[in-house]
């Protein structure tokens, strides 16, 4: 095979990949290619364009660190990551809807009781998060982990500040009691930015976007027998909610935050007033996964 | 705008992109997104592979450096490099054909005087390469300058020797002489496979591919008022020109090696067996560029 042009290069190349050794890679490389060259024979780019687009994957490839995921900022604000996640949450009714994982998630957030502060010493409005895990089919799940993160009252997260010499903070795993409660003190988040000052950022600012998300709790929820759940609660009231950057907001996740006077609630005693967020999650039963690719 | 499923998201997206400031931005942007969910619809990757994908492109980004370009290498095996280049080079008859600028060009390589060995003391069969510059049509372009490199007798270029203390071989700019013609003495270049133990090399294997390309001289070669001409001249004969990993032959691009007894030629008295690679460059009148977008 030779003497390709723009007529036959693509049908060379979808010819070049169908002796994978896996059907699955043999399928995800010839959509590749076809949706890929479809892209290029539509936009028709210069020589110059197509060095800058390299360049640009180049720079987030670079800016990727163990605190800084890049690549997944860059799906999360294509909508990429939000499409991935319809395709594998098509959820039976009753299940808690999901949304992104972002790219703050921190594998083994240390463990902490029922009730703890896991913020403590923070400015902040003090807020109580509680809630119940139970089966979208059932009732609630008892040991239920329930692993949570979120943004500082300026939207900070405490790996955004691991290089300044910040700890692990505003995120901690919990075990739901035997009734699927769970609850624990924390500061009220805020909106933020996604990072934006690398090349992701410049991609929004030249598509004429802002690059805030609303204020939220992230969520991964687990239990035996039944699919993780990924999500957000985000803040009732929120101006970003209808323009979030990655397109993660869902009605069914939206809670207002209720204003309580001081008073002693949960064991501890509190001094002054203090937000509370609740929110019941429902979990759907596990599915049959597909096979990974080798 | 909120609560997007897979019915919605792209719409969604493609709503968002729309206050890009450049037309051209805007356009990409549509494009881009429409492609990308169309693949993600096509493929419905789960979390793992979608996590795999952004693992890659995270790797072939950490690759890159100032002597490796990985994700010129993924376009170059993707087919996605001959397809710009074909869309670019839409050319007048006569002209030149071109093909791919590839991983190993270097600017600003060394001025040499016509006639000059660029591979002095390298272990290799000599080879003369000559050849003329001119208008596709019209006459010779005196003065015109050719650029020039090539991998060694094990298929490997000076830059990726640099490492180790190599220095620059194998590549020259030259400026052809009243009538159009240049000459210059190396050694005879053979094929070789691309850089494969990164993650493109990885992928390459995964679909069942080699990753060879023929052996050829690489050649830029510039004149006022003519398009740029990034082409190869391929050697006849070798077994990769009908698989090139990069699918960047063309027939009009292949010439033989022909062989010629120890003589005195172009000044250079040659005491053993010698190659000789020639070739007449044809360049295109030069267009109007299409604007970069900011």
């Amino acid at each position: 095979m030779r003497n390709f042009d723009e007529n036959n290069i693509t049908e060379a190349v979808l010819e070049r990949v169908q002796l994978a050794p896996s059907a699955r890679m043999r399928d995800i490389s010839t959509a590749l290619v076809r949706h890929l060259h479809a892209f290029i024979r539509e936009i028709e780019p210069t020589f110059e364009e197509w060095e800058a687009g390299i360049r640009f994957l180049t720079e987030v490839g670079k800016l990727c660190s163990d605190t800084r995921q890049e690549f997944i900022l860059l799906s999360d604000t294509l909508g990429a990551s939000m499409l991935v996640d319809a395709i594998n949450h098509r959820l039976p009714k009753g299940a808690t809807e999901t949304t992104v994982l972002g790219p703050f998630y921190v594998e083994n957030a240390p463990v902490r009781e029922l009730g703890a502060d896991i913020s403590p010493g923070m400015a902040g409005e003090p807020l109580l998060v509680e809630g119940t895990v139970r089966a979208a089919d059932g009732g609630p799940l008892p040991g239920a982990i329930v692993d949570v993160w979120h943004s500082d009252r300026e939207g900070y997260y405490d790996v955004e500040h691991y290089d300044a010499g910040g700890e692990v903070a505003m995120r901690a795993r919990f075990k739901a009691d035997a009734d699927g409660r769970f609850w624990f003190w924390t500061i009220v988040p805020n909106f933020y930015p996604i990072p934006h000052d690398g090349p992701v950022g410049r991609m929004i600012h030249a598509q004429g976007r802002h690059p805030y998300r609303p204020a939220h709790v992230h969520f991964m929820i687990a239990a035996p027998g039944f699919q993780t759940l990924v999500t957000h609660v985000f803040v009732e009231g929120d101006k970003y909610l209808d323009s979030d950057v990655v397109f993660g907001v869902k009605d069914s996740l939206v809670r207002k935050l209720e204003r309580r006077s001081a008073a002693p609630v949960h064991g501890r005693r509190i001094d002054r007033d203090y937000a509370v967020l609740a929110y019941d999650f429902a979990l759907a039963p596990a599915v049959v996964k597909q096979a990974v690719p080798a």
